[in-house]
Order: C-alpha cells, then sequence, then structure tokens
C-alpha cells in the first residue's frame, strides 16, 4: 500500500485523557480512533492487525472442531431471566435499549444465553453432540471505568466459542484441546513466552477455571508464575489447598502484574439446565447437556502486544500480526532514485509480500520517525546513498543497525513473503 | 465440510410469525436463527453466503481506492447535535442507551457523523484528499416494523463507503466510479439483470440519488423501468419534470415493484459545514470537504437473492455467492459406495472445490429435500445405481433432470474450483 494513499496520519500526541500505554501508541501512530473512553474505532492499519489476529485465532478453532457463525448483539429479556442474568442489580455492565413499541432489550456482553437457546433447534438426540459454534464479533459491556484503552473496551472485539457435550468426559477431553489450541495462539501471535495457563476460581461444575495471563506492568491482574512448571495461580485462588492441588512449592512461586488475554471455563449444566438444552441418550433417556466456554478478546490481545513490545520510538509488531511485512522508505526526490524505489515496490507485491510504501514527499527524519511508531517489523531504505553502497538498506525494527543488502537478495528472501511467519 | 459435523438442521416449519419468503427459507434451510423480529443470528451456513457477498463488494471498493476500517457502533450525543440528527423527534430510529454516568449513547443507524468527525484529524490540506474509507460491519436501526426478515432489520450487517473529495467535480469523478462499481457488484452476486440504477430524490447539493433497485414481489418499493434506456425512476420523484430531464418517454415505462439493494447520495457539505471538516486548499484557502455516502445492505441483498431465484423446493444460490458449489450425497450404506464417496469428497477438496458432504445415515428422500432447500448450485449423487451407471449423477439445482458423469471428468472440471465462478 502506497503511504500517501492511507488517509490516517501519525500525530505527535494522544488524546489528553487517554492514559493508557497501548490507546496512546495505537491512537498516534494511526491504528485506532478514540470515540470516547473505552470506544475506539479501527483505522485502517489498526483492522489490518485485527484481522491477523482473527485469522490466527480462526486456524485454531476450525482445527478443534469449531464452526463460526454470527450471532445478534441485541438480546432479548426471557431468556436471560431464566437464568437470573437480565437483572441490573445482578450484573452490572449490561447495555439496555428499548424497541419502540416499549420492549427492553439488551446489548449482549457475551452469548451463553444466547447460543444454549439457539442450539435447542438443534439438538435433540446424543448424536446431535459434541457442537463447537463460535463467533468473532463485537461486544458491549457497560464498564464504569474505561482506562486501559483497548484492553477494556465498553465495545470491543472477541471471539467466543462454546462446546455443548453429552457429558463431562466428553467435555474434558475437548476442554484440554481448547487449552492446547490457546496456547498455540498466544505462540503465533508471539505472546508465547510470556502467557502462562492460570489456575483460577472455577463455579459449580469444576474447581477451577482457566485463564491465560501475559506478564505485563500494565496488567490488572495479580498472577504467582511457577516457571519450572510453566503455569501460574490468580491471586484470588491462592490458598495451601490449591498449592497442593497443583504440587506447586510456594517459594518457587514469583508474584507479577499480568494481562488477562484470555479464559476457558467449564459450565456444566448452569445454563442448559435453566433454559432447558436436553438430549436423548443410547437408551432414550433426557439428559442435559454439558457446557464449556472459550473467550479470547481480539482488541485485548492487539493492546497486550503492544503494551509489551514497544520501545520509547513506537509499537514493535511481531511480523505474524504486523499489518505489513515491510516498511519502504524511498529517500530524496532524484528520479533515478524514486523509480527504482517504485520498480522495487511493484516487485515485492508481485512476491506477495505485504509492503507499505512511504513514498511521501517529506523530511527523512519525519519517516524514519513514522516508521518506529508504526512499528512493521522489516524497514527497507532506498536512497541514493544506498544504491551507491549496492542496495537498500534492511533494518528490524528491533535492531538497532541497519545492513547494506542486493535488492536481489531482498526480493528472492522467501520469509518476507505473505504466508510465511 | 461433512453434513453431520453441521450442528444446524433443517426444519420443517419456520417461526409462525415469520411472514417473509426469506426469513421463512432461510431459518428452515439452517442460514439463519431469528432471535426477535428484525434480528437474525447468522448460522454457520449464512455467514458463509455473508462473506462471499461481502468478499465481492470489497474487491470492488478496493479497485476504486476504498480503504477498509472498522467504525464504533456506540455514538457520542454530541457530534450528532451538530447536524441536528441526536433528537429522536428528528430521527425516529435511534436505539439509545446510557453509560453508567448517566451520559446517553446511541447505537449508529449509519457513520455520516462520526466518520466527518474522524476525519478532522486527518485532513487538513488539499494533499490529504480525496479519502474514500469503508466499512462492513453491524448497523442498528429501531424500525417500528420489522416484517421483510432479512431485508429491513433492526439490527442488520452492511457495508458503507463516505467519499471526501476537494470539491463538486472532483466528488463527481468519483461518484460515477462508484455506480459502475455497484453494478458490476450485482452482477457479480447474480442479480445483475433484475437490478436498475434508478433515479431517486437528491437532496441541498444534487437534484437525484441513485438508488439500485431489484425487481421482485417482496419489494417495498415501486419504481418505473425503462428497459430499453437500462434505468428506473423511484414513483417517489416520477414528475413530468424528471421525465423531461431523463429524456424518458411515460409509455415506455413499466411499473414494478422492487427492492432497495444499495443507494448513493451526493452529500455536499451537509455534513462538514455543521462538523467543521475543512482543508486549505493551494492557495491557503479554508475550503470545506465535499461528501459523498455509499450503502449496500449485506443481509438484505442475501434475503433479496433468496426472494428472487428460490422455487417451490426452496433456495437457489447463485454460484458465486453459494455456501458451497457442489452438495455432496452418498445414498445406502454399503461400504464399497461409501469409500468411493469419501474419496471423491477428498479429491474435490484437494482440488479446491467447496462441497458440502452429505455422509449422514438418513433416508434418501430427507437428503434430497435437505439439498433443495439449501440450494447449493451443484448436487453430485454417488450411489450403487449411479457407480454401476458409469460414475456419479450431477444436477443442477435450477435444472429438472441430472446426468450420469465420469468421477474423473467431475474432479478434472476446473468450473467448480474455489477462485472460478
Amino acid at each position: 500500500m502506497k503511504q500517501s494513499k492511507l488517509f490516517t496520519k501519525t500525530q505527535k500526541f494522544a488524546p489528553k485523557d487517554e492514559i493508557s500505554k497501548n490507546a496512546q501508541l495505537l491512537i498516534r501512530a494511526g491504528f485506532a480512533h478514540k470515540e470516547m473512553a473505552g470506544v475506539y474505532s479501527f483505522l485502517p492499519l489498526g483492522l489490518r492487525v485485527i484481522e491477523k489476529i482473527s485469522e490466527i485465532i480462526k486456524v485454531e478453532m476450525d482445527a478443534i472442531g469449531g464452526m463460526q457463525m454470527k450471532n445478534s448483539a441485541l438480546q432479548v429479556q426471557n431468556v436471560w431471566e431464566k437464568t437470573n442474568r437480565w437483572d441490573d442489580a445482578v450484573v452490572d455492565n449490561w447495555f439496555k435499549t428499548e424497541l419502540k413499541n416499549g420492549t427492553k432489550v439488551g446489548l449482549a456482553f457475551t452469548h451463553e444465553e444466547a447460543m444454549t437457546n439457539l442450539m435447542k433447534n438443534f439438538v435433540s438426540s446424543y448424536k446431535d453432540l459434541p457442537a463447537y459454534p463460535y463467533d468473532i464479533r463485537t461486544m458491549f459491556r457497560n464498564e464504569t471505568r474505561a482506562k486501559s484503552g483497548l484492553m477494556r473496551g465498553r465495545e470491543f472485539y472477541w471471539k467466543a466459542l462454546y462446546s455443548f457435550s453429552i457429558d463431562e468426559a466428553q467435555h474434558n477431553e475437548f476442554y484440554e484441546r481448547a487449552k492446547k489450541s490457546y496456547q498455540k495462539i498466544y505462540k503465533n501471535v508471539g505472546l508465547g513466552a510470556k502467557t502462562y495457563l492460570t489456575f483460577a476460581s472455577g463455579g459449580t461444575f469444576s474447581k477451577y477455571s482457566h485463564e491465560f495471563q501475559t506478564i505485563s506492568e500494565a496488567g490488572e491482574d495479580i498472577i504467582y508464575v511457577d516457571e519450572e512448571k510453566n503455569i501460574a495461580i490468580n491471586k484470588e485462588v491462592l490458598t495451601d489447598e490449591v498449592l497442593s492441588d497443583l504440587n506447586v512449592n510456594k517459594d518457587n512461586l514469583k508474584e507479577t502484574k499480568a494481562i488477562e488475554v484470555g479464559n476457558i471455563f467449564s459450565l456444566g449444566t448452569k445454563f442448559s439446565e435453566p433454559i432447558g438444552l436436553t438430549y436423548k441418550n443410547k437408551d432414550g433417556k433426557e439428559k442435559k447437556v454439558f457446557m464449556g466456554s472459550y473467550g479470547i478478546g481480539i482488541g485485548r490481545l492487539m493492546g497486550t502486544i503492544v503494551e509489551v513490545f514497544a520501545d520509547d520510538k513506537g509499537i514493535v509488531w511481531p511480523e505474524s500480526v504486523a499489518p505489513f511485512k515491510i516498511h519502504l522508505l524511498v529517500l530524496g526526490t532524484q528520479s533515478v532514485v524514486r523509480s527504482q524505489a517504485d520498480e522495487l515496490y511493484r516487485k515485492l507485491q508481485e512476491a506477495g509480500v505485504e509492503v507499505l510504501y512511504d513514498e511521501r514527499d517529506i523530511q527523512p527524519g519525519q519517516k524514519f520517525a513514522d516508521s518506529d511508531l508504526i512499528g512493521i517489523p522489516y524497514r527497507v531504505v532506498i536512497s541514493e546513498r544506498s544504491l551507491k553502497d549496492g542496495g537498500v538498506e534492511l533494518k528490524k525494527r528491533n535492531e538497532e543497525k541497519g545492513k547494506i543488502v542486493k535488492i536481489k537478495n531482498l526480493l528472492e528472501n522467501k520469509k518476507y513473503a505473505r504466508n510465511n511467519n
């Protein structure tokens, strides 16, 4: 993409009321626009990152049997009354609104009720199970405070999968697969080394739920990490009993702040019972469906990646989620340099490389600063000087110094091509 | 996809309160689920169609310089007050809700205000224009009545592009490109022959706006078609003056019901003036940005396609938007037939063909009925009989009779492959 075609520009300052690093950088670099506290629009660069993360999640959800669909945001009262989650006194982050005839409706903050109700149309026999529908969509939560930028929004983009199984054994088998699938997702978006499977409070049907927590000073949670065992425990549940359950020695635990980047939860029959989602087993007996839920905030993941990798110059995207792989900067206005730059841009595109081409007629210093702020993994500078030195200057965003490479070698290096992260 | 893995099933009946043909068929066939009047979830089959239509639209928007982004649904009051569109007495289809601190917010029914306000961050000079951001997302409109199924929803999926130009001349040039681009879209989704560029009421800045109207008995609009000139006039604006403007003879017009499947509108400075979106021209003079808007309801397009092509047995999808290209039905339970069917399914997938494989252990009659209801363009039946006859039975959804083709020929026919509509 030619940078002059991108209608966004970098900005020197973020809005004054924006205190979180992730939102400040994402706004200044032109990835997000703040509509109000906790509500952001994704600009073209931001949407590209959101779509990369979504695609990584999709691949893993499909691999474990997930089936994508699209729920509605608007929710009917009577289904939520069955689980006692309609009342604002019980669930305090509803957005409610009403139809012209006065009927109250809600804006989904989650979809357990809607999905359980929907599945009643399709589940009657054990043969109809298991089922793993999932959704990637905008959700709404009426947060009292929204000060963590894209990490806790009033309107946010997430993935939720719901599992419907015949019994706890079938559920547990899927739950373990989901755990591994989540770990792959964090690895693939670049957060693997900093993200821990974390034991958190369960419910009626399971002693624990599992969170995925990424170590960061910007985190709102406190966790205790056992690096040797590669697990963590949420402060909420840190008791001697839990230590003994997990066979963890208190002395090996390290306290740290962390961001919850996902959670998986055994729901048992908490929703299927009140809503009446049942099936007939092999013996013709009526049984309740055993459920689980599996969420990942995609905007939050984007914000987390910014928090974890950014340096004092700007964002540093991992290759797998970067909006472009190469940021091509042409310096100077000589037509011989410009024409070689144009040709390189064309050839990179032909080779399937995602490249942002800064062909704007502005000072080199501004181009370098913008490039650092936007954070594309590979910066390629073409100038009179680089051509004299034998090619282009290639520098990784997280390295200090670049090196001259021949244009031919850059074009032949497969690692820049689209599907080769 | 194996049909047994699809958690949806076909249903004999649609909900009793569902009177529109498109929603009845989409619900019965397992494409949509009705949450409430005017609010539908898209099931996996439905989401596939929505994504196919979206992709066709994206390609055309990108081709005319569009840049995709993602606006927020939640809207702030003060921006909408500037254009006098916040008050429910002025705009009667708002959904409003409020933050915990009592601040009223709205759910976007369109994005002119939000986009105009957003562009103030990025537009200061004539060099920053033109710009063509667009969005594909869920919108909300508090319709008093919602009886047309997916064609008029309270929550619906649409594409909106907004154009920002330096003046009317630059605007008009893009407007003409958008017109052609829309015509390509309707052609590519299969509605080209039934869709007319239709003159409708304009505004302060243009005598006419343009709608795209698809002829259908289910339509809510009345249009007058001049087949020779390949244009139509909305009943709303049919006057002698208009006939003379368009050089149309009243006797050549045919009255018909039609569905508005898109519209494009010259907005002039209607939004840029009150919101204050200006730029400096070459002479350093402050000028107002000249705008246009370009919408297509994607859910509505899906509903329209169902209305236009369905027959008494079910849906008939055009190839370009069908959830799958081939519906493969295996009949009988003999292992020799089953193993050949499994192998054909595997080979079709390897060849890049999107295929829904009905490997369920149910009666042939039910498989045929489901296949007709779901409406995939090519039905391939493999059975003991077909193998004896030399291959598989291939039948187009909109043809009466099938014919036997050799498996080898089916696999070698490139027209079934994914990117070859």
